[in-house]
């Protein structure tokens, strides 16, 4: 009986639907975090739309100041914009990874690695390390990032 | 004989396409919105290029101002942030999610769900509803997005 | 015997990995084209979070002006941002579309059509052709995008 590949309790697709579902959740995470800043530590701060100054329930005190950018949320949202430019690449590229069957153990330490690497340059940025801490992990993130993506290219070509 | 998942004559993946199509369209709809507010509306306000200053036959009166920012852009640049913060992560979620084989009806209302408030969030940012109105219906969004990136994550541990 | 539709020997699928590994490695390629715009042509210009001005082994000459914007670095961040806006919905459309089984041809002319666009779009964008050129190019992408996306809509409808 060979086992569909997209099968759960296959061990190579399930260290991709890991590493993706954590990954996933890291990028909704930062969506969740710009709101709590802007809501609770910057008290409003970081709006961006004319409308959000309307009193109302959730704004009961409307500040023009509201609309100015606050560095705690433009923090985040650089982060987030960060993830933008590399998760949603990072979710097809291991999806077709694996699909080239590699060995496991080489998938678990190529794909859990890319989410390690995101995760400490999440640290990195939050705590703003330095601009060369953060360059690191990026770059680790981003090498994993080409193997994964030139593997199953080259593998079309059967090599 | 077993249906084959990624088949279109799947309930389930019928459902996933159906999904994933309208949100597709949903983002490229908002370039091609931003491209005729900013063709039209704005008489050329809101290019970025300094290039575009230049005399062509879609800008024959170039003018300075056009490179300076115009509210009726920025929104729908504001609208299309907010789904490359969301809709490429709901893409892999859903799809991982239906990998799960969950009931058919609740998938529906889940990625069904998914959709309709992305387009109501639209509706109510387009229109400069207030803020606590957009964030409600963003929440829902990203409420059902943290479930379907959950469940597949737990069903990888059996649970 | 069925060919697995995921099978890298399978001739559609295989025209869906290389155009969507060549869209991820050009993604990337604009990271690291900012990296080195900011790092060796602008000396540092266009570093976004104030701690980028400490001293360290990459930035051994700090100087507040390296947080001012950089038109050669900021073009590069447009060029990227409308890759994200394009190139993350192009990898799923696409793949919904190989499962449609179309004719390898007709598939082959649109990804790799649409791989085409994407490349002259950044020649021209890059080049700073004028925004007709830019635009022509890129409603190319944007139309085979949006056939791609209907195709599989309506083939869920037995269309």
């Amino acid at each position: 009986m060979t086992m569909n590949i997209l099968d759960l309790n296959n061990p190579l697709f399930a260290t991709y639907v890991i590493a993706a579902t954590l990954m996933i959740l890291k990028v909704i995470s930062m969506s969740w975090l710009t709101v709590w800043r802007m809501m609770v530590t910057a008290k409003g701060a970081g709006f961006r739309a004319p409308e959000d100054l309307r009193k109302t329930a959730l704004n009961p005190n409307p500040d023009p100041k509201q609309l100015q950018a606050d560095e705690r949320v433009d923090r985040i949202r650089r982060i987030q914009l960060n993830d933008l430019e590399n998760i949603p690449f990072f979710l097809v590229a291991a999806f077709l990874y694996i699909l080239t069957n590699p060995p496991l153990l080489l998938a678990q330490i190529l794909l859990y690695g890319y989410v390690v690497s995101r995760l400490l340059h999440f640290a990195a940025y939050a705590s703003a390390r330095t601009h060369d801490t953060r360059a690191t992990l990026w770059t680790i993130g981003s090498l994993i990032l080409v193997f994964l993506t030139v593997r199953p290219l080259l593998a079309v070509f059967g090599v």
